[in-house]
């Protein structure tokens, strides 16, 4: 993130928000998703808050800068695109979008600031402050339980703005600890095993040999093992075949 | 959602959660996401847990339905694909997900039971726990500060299935009250307003008319208007131009 170009990085904008508590897990999902640009309009308990301050688990510290403002246009001076989250249709005349598209619409305007709003506890946003913004912001809630915890809100889109930007970075790190085997060490790994257990007398009746072997195989080539892993098993197929240490039994021939 | 068939909404399973208010608050970002099989592994101060009924804001009365369970692996017992969520690599050899990608592994098996497991606050989920999962679902989190809220955590996912399920049963509510004007009515439009503009002396000097009946046309057709926005602005250059009621003056001519 360190390296990343952060002027274009959305800023939320929380419209008189009542708790405390929800300011600060707000400021917290943004620290996560690496946003920092919180904009605070007339908060009901003022500021600085700290039932805020706790339940950011270090945000602010961490970089996450909360500015004041007395009015929603204050707070929205600077941008110059905009736009409202709300779970309820208001009869505007705005573009609609969900998280992905939503998120289209503000990197597209990478030449200018840009924002998003999420409306108080209880009501959402008014739509005075709906008609300040460019566009609507919409999440496919339940109807019959629609309202969403206002840090969850900035949360949902905190996410899907970082998996539009940070996705490659962050699963790098994921990547698998060793190469998958090739198609001849299972090959030989399969013929370790069914010669083992031919030799147990699995096999049995002989008619069937084909269509077990065939059923191990396929088990086996969905698990896309490492090569570790197929030596691994190897190990395993030898050890109850003929033990090991003091448990191990000499083969005639 | 009512009638949508929920045998294959993923279970949300909660292992060794500490705090009632978030085993609270992932059972309200279900309920508003949709989702109803909540899997309480081991909680830390029990169940049934008053804070946790406070922060659900209803979820349960609503129709989330939370089991508790000794352990994981009875908690799991009745599923047959399972994600760990995790934001730390765990060097195993397992699929690594985003969000969208683990719900299209989730949502291929749609003829079995699913789920997703998150860890306890702390530290999320032991390695053990992720040994018993079929893949990893990973956010795109800051490195620096990646530690999510558990109830963020689970809410990320909810809205993602949600996102890639009934999407398009909530945005239809969202459809614009109007119909958007055709070319024909902005035409009309453009040439009242130039009218009236000539008329008041507007388009000076002369040579500068073109030009600037260019760019207001240009304004007016990026705003996409409807018929009735084209009407309304119609009365306003109406008003504008002549007055109304008493106001009004008479043209000659």
């Amino acid at each position: 993130m360190s390296e990343m170009n952060l002027q274009n990085h959305p800023a939320i904008i929380l419209v008189c928000p009542q708790m405390g508590e929800n300011i600060g897990a707000a400021a917290r999902v943004m620290a996560n998703f690496g946003l920092k640009d919180l904009r605070v309009i007339n908060p009901r308990d003022g500021w600085p808050n700290e039932k805020a301050r706790t339940m950011s688990a270090g945000a602010f510290d961490w970089g996450v800068n909360a500015q004041v403002f007395e009015t929603l246009e204050a707070g929205l001076s600077d941008l110059s695109y905009v736009l409202a989250t709300t779970a309820r249709p208001r009869g505007m005349e705005k573009p609609v979008f969900n998280a992905e598209e939503g998120i289209g619409a503000l990197k597209s305007r990478s030449d200018v600031k840009v924002g998003v709003m999420f409306g108080a506890e209880k009501a959402g946003l008014l739509n005075e402050d709906v008609a300040l913004a460019d566009g609507i912001l919409t999440y496919p809630v339940d109807r019959s339980f629609s309202s969403l915890n206002l840090a969850q809100a900035v949360g949902v889109f905190a996410h899907a703005w970082a998996a539009s930007t940070i996705e490659g970075e962050a699963r790098e790190e994921f990547a698998g600890v060793g190469e998958v085997a090739d198609r001849d060490q299972l090959v030989r790994m399969f013929e370790h095993f069914e010669d083992e257990l031919d030799r147990a007398g699995f096999f049995f009746p002989e008619e069937k040999r084909t269509v077990m072997t065939q059923n191990l195989r396929n088990a086996f080539v969905r698990a896309e093992w490492t090569q570790q892993e197929v030596q691994t098993f190897r190990g395993a197929i030898k050890a109850l075949a003929l033990g090991r240490g003091k448990a191990r039994i000499e083969r005639k021939g």
